[in-house]
């Protein structure tokens, strides 16, 4: 297992032949595949949890999370787990890279190299680009909400409405910071959008909300941490977006040892 | 407890001042954050399941689901069980209208009449709009999903770049289907999005189709399913999906009696 | 489909071939076996509160629950959410019977006679002897817990003393309860024991915590309640549980309109 | 921190005040709490199985686990994660000994300090007598189960008789062990007996046998393995055990190097 000096491990966990499975004998029940999926990706929250990890649902069976300093045999631990517990299987590819896509791009080409997830031979795979990552670099977490969500959305406007906005946001915001940075930005409820990214500077997210707001009306405030893990540094863009919930600026940042102010 | 003739029966079901305590009395760690929501979503999931209903995860802090048939002390059955069961309480919405959009807002009105979902006060309350929707009528649900995504996405490209195009695929076709016909569209997994809609005829699928096609360069296919409940019309669909799948076309359509082709 | 006028109906619920399946390929990891056992039986828990039902984990590869309102149709959702959501499948022996005993024993019947619990073949049946209950009959439960368990034995003894004392009080009241009046106890967790009996006076109660007292030196005090679902005989039994917690006596019991005493 | 030498640490983890809350503002329904206290245990024995340490769900509002190799940092992140996800908190009792009792005994005691069960205002504690075990010690694990269940009980006898035997069973062995060896018995589902032991030679487990032959009349086998961990020792345990039920033989034993024979 090599080492590598790249900062952030991204790991890939794909159900097995899922979509077939899921019309095997004949189409299951949705809210049965509801339930099962979401309890899935519960367990891996709670799993890398347990680390200092970071997971987004992603589409459910294909979910990705922050992983650094989970062994190949902690990520086989979980295969073993979901394996006993569930009527599926998982497939789990890990990557490490330089920046967030970098790390889920090589995540996804070591668990491709490994078949196509819907070959029924494919199962229980753990495929690496590289080796893991057991040092903790020192990752940067941006977490976005909509600024007075509740006032201006939840409690005026029909929730499908709401959602669609916050969606357009999303989608919005994921698409800048990938082309721009090579950050990750995923959707995890409510109104909140929680980004993995590089370093940047703070003109950097100034950027992307200006963009947000340019093309979709919506105005998003940014709470960012830096920090050894996905915890840490998420943790710290908790306290800095409140912050901003609370004085009514738009962008607070916390650093490891202090506060970084705007 | 007033019948009223309207087909659908939307319900909407919000978490009670959810964002405050997920920052009380310090941010919550948010892997743990990620599996409780989840988790409360796989209950209503199978709740509504036994009734026949659908659910999606929505915001998961305001999930909506299709409950014809389910009374007023079903609802406040569930409710029962999250207080018991969870940190968190949840307040419910119950709206009955002539298309799924109609529907939701009323469920969404009745709730926003019973004051913010950041009132602390306003806990565990069940408001309606007109009643209960015992009888149960025709419902239409139209399963989509993108052509060949294995093949074309997730076996080729990052996992990222996936995600993103399915969510604009999923905005896209969302926004006009509450536009143009009052239909609900939500992601459920995979490469899959679950329509709500009233009664149309295959064109009106077929110009959604294109629609997406034109703004996003997403090739979907659709099943569609009617019936006199979400789990019947939403299984005929995902048969009616099956049969895209298998033969190529790209719109397919089964009704409640006869295989009704395109 | 047969209506039987006795009061109770019990429900067993069997995994299918599960001794086998927990060494196949080799030894499961038995925390995994153990997770997955317990949210299974909270599922079913779930489920059976739907219809004001109670259950008990019993073996937890054989669960029983107090049925009576649900259907064949509503076994069978059960069983098809176990299949979609689970990697084993459970069978189902529905029995109805004039005391506990006789209709568990009706339910173990119906399900030995569609074959063994390792028959590879014997998967998701559902049996019945003589059809199921829709009429809610009245129904007895008693909620027993011993007297000032914190004080004497939590806060006191070691935790593996207080389990064996409450395990050997479990053993005696239902073996008693069992032989004497075909009713069924069983431990629920923390000190308590809830008993499903047949219609009996109070002086029947009295006997069985006697019984316990000088088999095994401990005293229980007993709530007793009368009504037309377990969950409603069940409530009142625990709301007669609590003036003895209150008063000090050591047996009270609440009928379906009026507070009947001693 | 002080390190010791004994081999077995185990944790003893209490639900804080939950007699009370489960009658909070007035008696919760008894499924709702079935299902809760069930996942919390599920909860519980996926925490400690990425240790490979092993779980009893023992009174459920009073668990225990094997938790070697597990810190204090660890102990703490199961509390968050409860505290996060559940409506109740538990606190944690440490204690590490030279019999699986001494060091159960010595976990109650750290808690009981810490004050009453029930006493509102001992939430969330973590009480150590003399340090956490990072050194993984020797341990032996019994895995017993009942000669022919299938045949002899479960497809002949009534569910409840034969669940009354399996917890004679259980009762017998469970004291036996405690008084003679300091062992602690537990049952885990299905007709399976699980023992944490010290090391002891075979003449005390067939002694074990013969004694609950000869109290209960119910004929047990055995599987004994020894390892670094409790899954490591709990798996050999496993394989013996399955030797057992191929060959006829009452006791089997793996060693963490070679099989010892009987």
């Amino acid at each position: 297992m090599t080492r590598v000096r790249e900062a952030i491990q991204i790991s890939l966990f794909q159900l097995d032949n899922y979509g077939p499975w899921t019309v095997t004998p004949s189409p299951r029940r949705e809210t049965d595949l509801q339930a099962l999926q979401a309890r899935l990706y519960a367990d891996l929250a709670d799993f890398v949890g347990k680390f200092d990890g970071y997971a987004f649902f992603d589409r459910f069976d294909n979910m990705i999370a922050v992983t650094n300093g989970m062994t190949e045999g902690d990520h086989e631990r979980f295969q073993e787990q979901v394996g006993n517990q569930y009527p599926v299987t998982v497939s789990v590819g890990i990557g490490v890279g330089g920046t967030p896509t970098e790390a889920l791009g090589a995540a996804s080409q070591a668990l491709q190299e490994e078949g196509s997830a819907q070959d029924a031979d494919r199962t229980e795979r753990l495929a690496t680009e590289g080796g893991t990552n057991s040092s903790q670099g020192e990752l940067t977490v941006a977490h976005f909400d909509v600024v007075d969500v509740t006032g201006e959305f939840t409690d005026q406007k029909a929730a499908g409405e709401t959602s669609l906005a916050i969606q357009r946001a999303t989608v919005s915001l994921a698409s800048y910071l990938r082309e721009e940075h090579g950050g990750i930005a995923r959707f995890v409820g409510g109104d909140n959008i929680i980004a993995l990214c590089p370093s940047l500077d703070s003109d950097a997210f100034e950027s992307a909300r200006e963009h947000v707001q340019s093309t979709t009306g919506i105005d998003l405030q940014v709470g960012i941490g830096e920090g050894e893990t996905a915890h840490e540094a998420g943790y710290r863009a908790k306290l800095a977006l409140e912050e901003c919930r609370e004085t009514g600026t738009r962008l607070r940042r916390f650093g490891p040892r202090a506060t970084i102010d705007q």
